[in-house]
């Protein structure tokens, strides 16, 4: 239904956004904020008709996806509030003293916009991360212009939502190369789009391959440019015996539920489980394997993905000394997914990287280490992940405290007898985390300090208030929250 | 003298840095601002011989090198200061909403150390740059343990300031292993320190090659690493008319005075002085080149340097259309540096990307264009910049306001009537810019800020009081500046 943009198309798209930046990276927080509210409202305005058109492209129910565009719009809300009161603009002033030796100047910072941004839309988020979403909303409230590449899975719903931005551009008079959509299901096209001199800063969640391919082309570029690939992880669970011998139904029932949520489809699905070898253990790995099984699971959001889950579920199933504990009918594997729950030994995880690998899908391995420093030791062994998860009682806590420690180094986000699944939207949530869970383990893809990723420091030294931005004014004119000689304040001076 | 150190000391240095950093990783901000202060301390006990030895090995006067070594000192004790205020922390908490569908956890984030660093001494900062200079300052107040290689050009300096550091951990009886000293002139040296994989964090302050080199080795480890390598810039000077008209001999006499300071060494030296073709332009270049000429500049920091110097400032003679306004005599230029001020074009600049390079020392280049769309161009054809300088009045500014935004565009710090030498150390400032500037222009090197380029968040997903870090307590023991659902603060919740 749609075909790829040429290179050339690619390439003039770039000079557009380009050219609308150098007007839209001087509107005020007020004007990109109204844009924003704005796009929320088109989105709105969709209606009904966005959701059957997604639920056709994507196989996702309707419940979902109304959940999900209730999230994208609370999310353009919630940045357009944040990019409007300043905090992440990381105001400073740094009055001058003339009588100093030598004499101490006014510098005053703030971040500004870097430039044009690329963003790829992801397929298991259509609304929250693609066209109008996290990436998309956190570019705008920075200032920066944004060329979207829909992504392949859903390029109807991509089209309605980028319609839904052009026509709150066209309603609020503002230029419309401030946002443009590309359709591409290339190499080629995404190649060209990082590789573009115009391109400043590039926004993915997906596969790591996929990441990893943005972030070495755009380090191959005579001016290498920030990648904020989100690359999925395996979430690791760490199941403590106190914990876990209190309830092991209820933990069973919270973690069946959230290894087969949105048919596992989610970064940050819970793809490891690490508990002791125990009784306990035991009566817990039968009650997960017999809820899992339990569960009706979707079908996945497309045939590709549906059977990597395949490919990958059976290649972890066919490593040495690997078994599988949910009943897996070799037939039901090859048509669509059903939950599997698999088991290794500490000994055997630890001497099989690939046993590190995410499946993405409703897949759960469950590691028994034999002793607490096995346990320590799958933990020091594990990549970086954008969450770990301890199931424990404070006693369980604080006597494996060396085990937390070693957790917490490897992880973004860190959760106390909860689940991954469920990202909240909100300014403490840090979504990312170490190599190789993103690119770029210093910025969160959630939450209004996502609107980080898209600036950068500039002082002003030595000038008079009249030329200043209204940000950095004596009299504070957008009433932010400043740090005036190192002191946090919202006063004028 | 030294000798370099082998690989297999390298990788050591860093198994003990990684094993030093889970013990003063958890060191409290005032554990770590304790240890900067014994710090700065123990070096101002050096007292006069180490200004002597740095003297024999730099060429540097004793009133600048007492002038760097209380700046350094400066530096210790207010980035001590900004770790215990723990702004840098940016400590943000989102309260529970239980009755949230589904229900709002509670979440918490706060920066926290990304690992052992890796600090390359400058040879231009003995002591600011160095040792114990900024980097190792900032990773130290990050909660990082800090590798430092020498410099090879003041080995002896190196040493001497590596004893007062250890000598401060002794007297602090903390793990000595928290800093670690190593003598390498070897490119291997480099590449081993940037290439083990305990190491996370690269400091560099030096040439764009070397600083390239180190970016490029860290991007192709399995695990990439943030390097931040500040590699200079010509720092452009834009002469607005009306500004120049006023005062042309106040304005060479600033210049001469920049131009020639520290014998050019500084990464924020005047490299590129840009004007409108007028007689007051000449005017101008006549009392520069004179100015210039009565400056008698000291010797350069080493031999390498020096010779540098020449070749470069030869290369850039040699070019088509460049002319030399100074006298330059061929046996001086052969032994010690002299001041140079060369002309060239808009036009010629233009088509020369040559001329942009930075010629390191007391050497600058004046641009004669045409007209403002001239002047124009030649600010949109510059590369990255630390710095960029207006001298305008403010009818010159609004009168050139494009000229100036694309000035601002290109620069990470943007100076009105001044000079770019001299780099405050105070919290509004920005020293950093867009590539090639430095390799990540989202951090500065200068100012408490430049804590924050050792760490990254993490977030507590639904954790007890008792169980969290200090920082993020209900009770904020440590009094620091949070940000409690979206309100700044510093009260308890």
């Amino acid at each position: 239904m749609y075909t790829d943009v040429s290179i050339e198309q690619v390439n003039e798209a770039m000079s557009r956004s380009a050219e609308a930046f150098s007007s839209y990276s001087k509107f005020s927080l007020s004007q990109r904020a109204l844009l924003m509210k704005a796009i929320a409202r088109e989105i709105e305005a969709l209606g009904d008709e966005l959701i059957s058109v997604t639920m056709r492209e994507t196989n996702l129910p309707e419940a979902r996806l109304k959940g999900e565009r209730g999230r994208t719009i609370f999310q353009l809300n919630s940045y357009a509030d944040a990019c409007e009161r300043g905090d992440w603009l990381e105001a400073r002033i740094t009055t001058a003293i003339p009588e100093k030796v030598p004499p101490r100047p006014d510098i005053r910072k703030m971040l500004v916009p870097i430039g044009p941004v690329v963003v790829f839309g992801s397929s298991n988020f259509p609304y929250a991360y693609s066209t109008a979403g996290g990436d998309t909303a956190t570019a705008l409230a920075a200032g920066c212009t944004v060329v979207v590449k829909a992504h392949p899975a859903h390029p109807e719903t991509s089209e309605m939502v980028a319609g839904a931005i052009r026509k709150a551009l066209d309603v609020l008079q503002m230029p419309q190369d401030i946002f443009i959509h590309l359709q591409g299901a290339s190499f080629a096209v995404g190649e060209a789009l990082v590789r573009n001199p115009h391109t400043q800063a590039v926004g993915f969640t997906g596969s790591y391959s996929g990441g990893m391919a943005l972030f070495n082309w755009a380090n191959q570029r005579s001016q290498p440019i920030p990648v904020f690939a989100e690359m999925g992880s395996v979430n690791p669970v760490f199941l403590f015996p106190e914990k876990l011998e209190a309830d092991p139904a209820a933990i069973a029932q919270m973690y069946a539920e959230s290894i087969t949520l949105g048919v596992g489809q989610f970064c940050t699905n819970p793809g490891l489980l690490i508990g002791l070898d125990s009784p306990v253990l035991d009566t817990f790995k039968g009650m997960l394997a017999e809820k899992l099984q339990q569960i009706k699971v979707g079908k996945m959001l497309h045939e590709g993905i549906a059977k990597n889950y395949q490919q990958k579920s059976l290649l972890m199933l066919s490593q040495p000394d690997v078994s599988c504990i949910t009943s897996v009918s070799q037939d039901v594997i090859n048509n669509s997914p059903e939950p599997i729950l698999t088991e290794v030994s500490g000994e055997v995880f630890l001497k099989n990287p690939l046993l590190q690998e995410e499946v993405f899908g409703p897949f759960s391995m469950l590691v028994r280490c034999k002793d607490q420093d096995e346990m320590a030791a799958v933990a020091r062994s594990l990549a970086g992940q954008l969450t770990s998860t301890l199931m424990a009682t404070e006693h369980d806590y604080t006597a494996n405290a060396s085990i937390a420690d070693i957790i917490a180094s490897k992880c973004g986000r860190i959760i106390l007898n909860g689940v991954p699944t469920g990202v909240e939207v909100c300014q403490a949530m840090h979504h990312g985390g170490p190599f190789p869970a993103s690119t770029d383990s210093r910025y969160t893809s959630v939450g209004a300090d996502a609107i980080k990723r898209f600036a950068r420091p500039l002082a002003f030294q030595n000038y008079p208030d009249a030329l200043l931005p209204d940000e950095l004014k004596n009299a504070n004119p957008l009433g932010i929250t400043r740090s005036v000689n190192d002191i946090p304040t919202s006063q004028s001076l």
